[in-house]
């Protein structure tokens, strides 16, 4: 199989026999958090590495893959720095049309739960303060650039978003206006929480445990995992006596750089304390 | 930067300032390798792994990038399994041109020392003995597509390859003809021996050793350690008071099986003896 445009895997049919039921809250929902948008994931995506694939078209139509690095400027367009021997190049030069793939490395468990971004557009040679901006931002991605971004034969391309589609693995998946795109920003915290998340499940279970109870719904919870952190809330991994949920509970506010999950976890833990 | 199509780094200017000398060989070389062509690269890389980016066409010509997972025939031709709902899917039915990306993981101390190969060409859907071909094909290297593997809203598609375009890293770049790659197969041994080439180092060192002075052309040789191994041979970085040197030894046959490596490298070491 291969990327999956429809919503949810179960568009192909009933969850299979035996699936677990998925037990309801019980109790009041306290922290409810907000879900990214698809437009906030694909930001999120691109600003996490600086290799993807470039899909160009060759002097004939046809379309060419190839690996590009890539900066990307503040509304999120990707910045190129490519050899004018390299055929992407003439291809980009031939045809303004390009689409970049950024994925998370494989995973060769599932390989279809992996998070992959496509933006499509056309591209441009930037000038002036554009060229400038440009090769900041790629430069700034890709420091290493810097010993041949002035070479007579290294240009400068910038694709200009046109249409972007997200796919954060089985059944999370969207679409985005390249407006919402450009205006979103890059979750800060959820490329860096992993480590927060190891943190909270081995020294902090009693907490997590609080935090289903009292602000989840789940005041029968027997035990309680983090699953992963974002800017808005945490997923989390809760057991009951009627099976395991996977709520979702939110910060007070959005989280604004990446070392305020710490705060933000003590704030949700007094907030479970003083509604327990 | 991006995928640079030309051969060497070089050909962008001389070596950086106080590059070091490589020294030459002042002995005989008794154990001469041949490389990899860029055909068996290729079909070694398309063998290691099941996921990629594949480019295809949209009812407008434009180039849309999208991961896809894939198997491939004993010729090399990718197979997919796409769902109808999917908008590569589309694409593919519309115009059968497409190119499939395959890559090694992103590496970020040196994000363009990363092999890929390009496979460009015609998709088709086949038929009666091709189908079951092409189905076995790539329930082999994706079992879990088992599952959805004859649902009716999933297509097989096969890619005719006719351009093959592969690049091993810095320097390391070139083209296959669609014939050579077709007839090709995938080195046995490259894709694992990285565990092999750590054994030889940390127990082996004074056997690399011998074999650097006795067979790769380095008596001087203070120092060896093996780099990388195929089945044709085994890259060696050489100390020497004249600097460091990267000779190349070969198996005294290719080896046609993963677990030849041993056999290989201790018949490697008696040939060193012998010339010793």
């Amino acid at each position: 199989m291969s990327e999956n445009e429809t919503s949810t895997p179960t568009e192909h049919g009933a969850p299979p026999a035996g699936s677990p039921i998925v037990p309801d809250p019980t109790g009041p929902v306290l922290a409810p958090a907000r879900r990214s948008t698809a437009a906030e994931e694909a930001r999120t995506m691109v600003a996490s590495t600086a290799q993807g694939v470039l899909a160009s078209l060759t002097s004939t139509g046809d379309p060419w893959g190839s690996v590009v690095t890539y900066g990307a400027l503040d509304d999120g367009s990707p910045v190129f720095l490519v050899s004018r021997m390299a055929e992407h190049t003439r291809n980009l030069e031939g045809d303004e049309r390009a689409s970049l793939v950024v994925a998370e490395p494989p995973n060769d468990e599932n390989p279809l739960d992996r998070g992959r971004v496509t933006l499509a557009g056309r591209v441009h040679r930037p000038e002036g303060e554009g060229l400038a901006a440009a090769r900041a931002a790629h430069l700034r991605a890709m420091p290493s650039a810097e010993l041949y971004a002035d070479f007579d034969d290294f240009l400068f391309f910038v694709l200009r978003v046109e249409r972007v589609r997200w796919v954060g693995g089985y059944g999370r998946m969207d679409s985005a206006t390249a407006e919402d795109y450009a205006a979103a920003r890059p979750d800060p915290v959820a490329p860096h929480a992993a480590g927060a998340v190891t943190h909270l499940n081995e020294d902090h279970a009693h907490n997590l445990l609080e935090i289903a109870r009292a602000l989840a719904g789940f005041p029968d919870a027997t035990a309680a995992s983090a699953v992963r952190a974002d800017r808005h809330g945490m997923d989390l991994a809760v057991e009951t006596p009627r099976g395991t949920a996977w709520p979702r509970v939110g910060w007070s506010a959005p989280i604004d750089e990446p070392g305020g999950l710490r705060a933000a976890s003590v704030d949700l833990v007094q907030r479970a304390r003083a509604a327990g």
